[in-house]
């Protein structure tokens, strides 16, 4: 009967939709307790959200290397085992980075780096760590998401020849059609928001669950862009064809500029016996084809799924989990692994994921500023 | 900045799925900490559960009577506020009775009681206490069925006309078709599970599901039960038909016996001027008809919702929330309703919702066995 | 190689809707030649119609009688073989009893009469007259619900013990509401519609089509119906109890005032190793679900679906088929058997349908009228 | 009252599927009258189809060239007026060709002709010929692809800004993978089948349907084909990147690869104001979604309807249509064209249709074979 993981957070306070994701998501399994937290840049603000959520604030900091000096001076068994990174995406890289080096488990919110380089550099910091860190790839905490990966890991689809994933959005569309809307707007920035948008965003949560479940890796992009506007340097739309191995190719495609679209994430995936559909709007059912054979719905809790799948559902078929229960079995994942139980690859997004997330975005944005050329990946 | 409010629980431990539900919900907003609880029967497994989870040992109790015992010697601003109860169906009445006699606020899994007698007994010690209560009917908790209940409530569907609510289940074909399993499923045994099985268990639901959403109240019923064995005596299977008014009327339909339906609780709401269709296993979209327009398909986070909708809604749009997040909101209404907080009604099902749903089961059984006659509910 | 049918029609003339489908499914299968017609009750419209649609003028008659008494002075060979019956529906039983006692072939629109007692003459008369009689209920050729009767026949469901069917439409919702609407409909005038309204036009729809999948006969029925306002004498919507067996049970529901729908015929058959459902607008698609196994969806032309199925399907799986293809599957039937091919049984509806679809409709009015008392339908 | 078009036909004898589509569909709205014919390569098997659907074998002719030299010595008002084309592809372009010489007006089968040279030669002798001339893109008559045409055109959407469109299958799928059958399938033989399998077959219906909805025209195409097998030497999967406009650009996927897809053909059309999307598979729904509306879903035979679309729906709503009656509006555009009368642009797929399609079919194959690059596309 374990202790709960004392568990830190940085960023996440106020109405931040992220943090309440996470919060949650730790609390659902009776696994973790919030012990530290830098909720808020104002130590003030950081205070009044502990009270506003009714936790201690003896170790509520100032801020984050006060965290961790503060934490370092505190005995093993007081500490805090693994911190929740929430803070804006360039922040992500040095918090992590100095977590692992101070030896803390981390769960890092997406994108890892806001390059590959930093990507590779924290990789090397987390080698020598040797403690456990996990990327919030939310999606693949799906029941039906880890479903697809055992299914074609089972070998029931044959091999893999085709995979086409998108995830569409609408929300920047009021804001790009209006010139002095798509100036201000820090997600247009690139010196605030990084290199790309919408493949940066959203595109790299396609890329990722096409690679968690085929298990395969993608080695080469080839990638458009669309900005609308000439006015805009960013990336509101963009379709990249992607080559996993001779004979095996796809296409991912994502836009913010998909009117009407809300969070639509879908992936379908193609082999020589039977293919496998999911959306992530609707993501208690996943479609299974065979040639010549009935559609097959399959959805979570009923005993035709794998372990895997199983081990992520709570109630039994027919009560709609959602996103919460998702990011859950990501802690869930992560719990086990920093209690040195035993997991299946597959509980949570690892550093590989994060590694190749910020590859594939940066060769897609050299993709299309080459004029649509082909670029490689590195070997996964 | 309120403090958490001081849940118990009674019932819920182990592998208890209800308990999992409840507790996760009690997380989900930051408002409760567990601080007393009887889990099990046996105190060693209630101490097990508690340490299991994590949660401290000191105010776990051997039996519901202590429990109340001890806690009402604290102080009462570390005396337990709200208990949670989640027994088997015959100590719900009891132990609600109890905790509303001490003062305590309760939230009851429902059935509410066995019979109507209790029903209308708890109703009665219920106002005499003036505390809180709720009867955890948990489909109202979905943001879009709060939607139905305030789109209907603002006139936009007209005067109903026609209600048509279903609940279809199949998980006791395997059961029933065998002679000895039938015989020894505490399902189907009156002494244990009470007069109905079907209709008490989930055509309740469907039967607050419309009150619930429409404002009105059924003023009778003709039911039509199938036992679909001579040496079974309870119903597994019902039809009924409703009035709730001069021409306006409808049908509830439940069963145990529909093959391959997992949790299928769907309603139709018919108006002179519009129309809405729901269905619990897709609960994120709701259908809105008008004669000689579009379909319209309602998502929750939407600014067109209403405020009772969007107050159940934690991340934007496309963002699947499920069935821990309805009971989850259930949680919040009971706890801003204890808080002396405003809310709003229908943020979480009452003693109201209990009463009137003990008065149609015990109506719809009384229907079948006089020979499908039609049987008056209640006064609402 | 057979010569095409001579093909009677009468009705159907001008901007007839039943002219329309009945035309062309004729002409679909390259089985019929319309040779003689009363279009419309006058002349001169009957001549504009059929030059109209391009079609010799030479056995366009003046009206019923004259077309059966020139008919008759045909030789054989050149004697229209089969009439279609598409006049309203008062008309149906005259011209349908002299059809059938000139030794015509008859395909007659629905309901096949007004009342049961004249359904029982024509089947007398039709059993005199030894020619093949087919009453149109249309969605009994769609490729799917006769996959449904195969399925339910090879015993894929064992035994059958619920079924659930409706058929809910919209259309009298505005005219029912209105007061001097509704006092100036024909549909809602008891001399002119007949005895129902909302159960004679689409209610026998839905209990036709439980008969013809299940292969079962409805033994008696419980309904109760809602005429809305206390000035309309006639039913627009209808919930009917049905017992098809001992254990065995269900319910039909329909209506016109179930605001937004459109032709929502939808059929659920619950046996105790399988389940299947349908839905008219939805008429390529068949869900087959089993406990605990993937729900399957069945679509047309594919080889594991039955003879009777893929007979009725013209092009591969993935090309959709609608109405007109299902009528048309009808004729093909008919002509099949007007010719003494081999056919198989459910290729079309025929004078049983016909009878025991009166004997339903007016059982469910004397129930109501009765108190909502339980009306047995002959043996069938 | 017009007379019946005579209409001729070559191909579509014998259990050819193509030669049902094309006869129902002359059929279905009473405007044509099949008076000439060459079935098949073979008289005989050409005179015995003519019997088997009983039509006159006076003018069934025993191969093209003399049913043109026949035809012509008739006079005029006997002769045929329009002929279908149903041969294999590489017949329609030599017999389109000499029909338009000869003056009549020609209904042809897609692909219009195996290259793009012959396409535009075709233009040459129709810009002569003057006569009507329709290529079949069966999919632009459902009466929902034409209400995106007309929501379009009418600025419902705004500015469009991003297409997607796809066109899944399966079927080469059992035979990709075996060595001996992909060796001997005339589909994957380019001296048989022409330069491309998945995109000429099928793509190229994506292609026509972006053009036909939106009124655009694609000006250059990036294309990546997949052909699975180093032995295999054409497409049967496809990715193409596409430029309609300055910063407006898409995506046409295409796969006969698709395990279990049947004909997945969608379109998905996004503007600055709305946004549409429409599937082959369900096509009596459209799907019509404004940013923070909820999604609408139009389906036909509605008055909110365009009159294009209105005008191709025979029953009122809820009746489905298939391709049959997609096929006949175009058959009925067509033979308002021959006649003279008024019609609506959009009610057939005309020359300039199948022009831009080969275009696209040879760039695209240009593309891939030179390294993925961009092919312009001739302006429209």
């Amino acid at each position: 009967m374990p202790k709960k993981i004392r568990l830190g957070i940085v960023g996440g306070g106020g109405d931040s939709l992220i943090g309440v994701l996470h919060r949650v998501a730790s609390f659902i399994n009776d696994n973790y307790v919030i012990t530290s937290a830098v909720f808020a840049p104002e130590f003030e603000k950081s205070i009044e959200f502990a009270e506003e959520i009714d936790i201690p604030t003896d170790r509520i900091y100032k801020d984050f290397d006060t965290m961790i000096a503060e934490e370092m001076k505190l005995p093993e068994d007081q500490r805090m085992q693994v911190c929740s990174v929430l803070t804006p995406n360039f922040l992500h890289f040095p918090m992590a980075k100095k977590l692992l080096e101070n030896g803390f488990h981390v769960i890092c919110e997406k994108p890892m780096t806001t390059n590959y380089d930093e990507a590779t550099t924290l990789r090397d910091t987390w080698k020598k760590a040797g403690t456990v860190f996990a990327v919030t790839h939310t999606y693949t905490g799906y029941p039906m998401v880890r479903q697809m990966r055992e299914m074609i890991k089972a070998g029931e689809l044959g091999p893999i020849h085709k995979v086409d994933a998108s995830y569409y959005q609408g929300w920047i569309n009021p804001i790009i059609h209006d010139a002095e809307k798509r100036a201000n707007t820090w997600r247009l920035d690139p010196a605030k928001a990084g290199i790309s948008s919408c493949m940066g965003d959203i595109g790299v949560h396609a890329f990722n669950m096409i690679e968690f479940t085929t298990g395969l890796s993608i080695q080469s992009v080839l990638c458009d862009f669309n900005y609308l506007y000439d006015d805009n340097a960013m990336d509101v739309d963009g379709t990249v064809l992607i080559r996993m191995a001779k004979h095996v190719k796809g296409v991912i495609r994502a836009s913010q500029v998909a009117t009407g679209e809300e969070n639509g994430l879908t992936i379908k995936i193609y082999g020589s016996k039977g293919a496998l559909k999911w959306e992530q709007e609707n993501p208690n059912f996943l479609y299974y084809m065979q040639e010549d054979k009935p559609l097959q719905v399959l959805k979570p809790g009923h005993a035709y799924n794998s372990e895997l799948s199983l081990d992520g559902t709570k109630l039994p078929p027919g009560h709609p989990e959602g996103i919460f229960d998702a990011m859950a079995n990501i802690y869930l994942g992560v719990a086990r692994a920093i209690r040195g139980e035993e997991y299946n690859d597959g509980e949570f997004p690892t550093m590989r994921d994060g590694v190749r997330g910020l590859n594939f975005i940066e060769a897609s944005v050299f993709s299309h500023q080459r004029g649509n050329v082909w670029i490689p990946l590195d070997p996964a």
